[in-house]
């Protein structure tokens, strides 16, 4: 694949999810040229989260089949679409699955729902991973609670942990912040004793750690690169591409918070 | 009762709550002078809001009996304990059910849990006898709304409406506001689809607006001297102390707001 290709239908490898729940099949699939404001990507790296093995499981929002996973990936631009002009062919760029044209009210927004709070790594390997840890912002501290009944100003809970956590209880009363994060499951229902709201706490959910992607992404990288943030612990597994069932089993044993999947040719 | 009672036991009327639902009894009860910080009070005129009615009816939390109702009031200090420099016998004053130490951290919080948005009325009169109403703070529009599909960025919703609303769906995704008010059933539980707060929409609940009585109050009561508040409309009834059943009575069918029971002797 190279920019000669540009403008042109190509055929790629995909591990294809046939059936919810079923080994992925690597299948020849066709790929169109990027239209108005695609790009079209060359995949070196890829992954699995839980919201992948999520989603494969049918668990998720409005199951899909068969369906192509993959939203955490790396790769580098084949060709673009019209209009596309802050990307070439040869960039190196991260997928996301979430936008920022950085001029709808969504991206103008100086109200971020989660300020300062959700500039912190909501990713599931860290909260649930590491029962114990503690975030520290601004100077305030923020508690990912297991089983304790210390009070806090902000809890920062997964959403696959309601069923034995209250997010609320262990909040102060008047200013205690409880921030959801994960995904869903699709018959999913958050519940609790009004009284736990009306004593002035908040509950809030975050969405890719309300990251605006192309703002916030590039500082991320570069803390990475220059060694500011250790990432490595997370990174727990890598398979070849032809592998990428394991990358699902990895997952599910609880054996795996994050896998590589390392495409080939 | 004047002055000259101060420091001795009393003997004042009382309409007692001897069971849930049954009509109150009028009854002489003794009424111990004020201890350490406290003041008492001779109350002119009291009313009853759907709280009351709530908790006689033993749906609120912790339900007593029997009981004194009557936290809306207002009065002139008959004596005053040890320790209390702010009040002295003569003074007009409210009393209400919570608090303001201006020493404490709930006191002192900058950080408001509801900003300058509870500085609404949340009173349920407002709230729910007028469905279509539109608050403006700061210039946002605020809906309370029931049965309305209208987006916005933030909802007011009485607890006692949160089987028919959902007060998260109507929000604005990414910085969508929910505000719970009122007094919540001792059983009632709040339940929604983890999906309407991971999609950055906050739900938060008050107590008494956030208002800080000592602090907020005084300008509340100077603003309807002052006939910048138009709070008649809100007094649907009055009756003297002797009929308060009465008052019972017109919250039951729905005829009242607020009924003024003036007190006698």
């Amino acid at each position: 694949m190279s920019s000669s290709t540009a403008g042109q239908v190509i055929r790629c490898k995909a591990a294809v999810a046939w059936e919810a729940g079923k080994p992925l099949v690597i299948e020849e699939v066709e790929v169109a040229p990027p239209q108005v404001m695609e790009v079209r990507l060359k995949i070196l790296f890829t992954s699995l989260c839980h919201t992948d093995v999520y989603f494969w499981e049918a668990k998720g929002q409005t199951p899909v089949f068969p369906r192509i996973f993959g939203h955490e990936a790396g790769g580098i631009v084949e060709s673009v679409g019209e209009g596309v002009t802050e990307l070439k062919p040869g960039d190196h760029v991260l997928p996301v699955f979430t936008g920022e044209c950085k001029e709808c009210a969504h991206c103008k927004s100086e109200e971020s729902n989660m300020c300062d709070l959700l500039r912190i790594n909501t990713d599931r390997g860290v909260m649930i991973s590491d029962g114990q840890s503690r975030f520290s912002i601004n100077g305030k501290p923020i508690y990912h609670f297991v089983g304790t009944s210390t009070f806090s100003e902000y809890t920062v809970v997964h959403i696959g942990c309601l069923a034995k956590i209250n997010p609320l209880a262990p909040l102060d009363k008047g200013w205690g912040v409880a921030v959801l994060v994960g995904v869903p499951h699709k018959d999913a229902v958050f519940k609790t004793h009004p009284m736990n709201l009306l004593n002035e706490r908040t509950l809030k959910g975050t969405f890719f750690g309300n990251y605006k992607p192309r703002s916030d992404l590039p500082s991320v990288v570069e803390k990475y690169m220059n060694k500011e943030l250790e990432l490595e612990k997370f990174i727990t597994h890598e398979v070849p591409f032809s592998e990428i069932n394991k990358a699902f089993e990895y997952m599910l044993d609880g054996a795996g918070l994050r896998c590589i999947i390392r495409m080939e040719g």
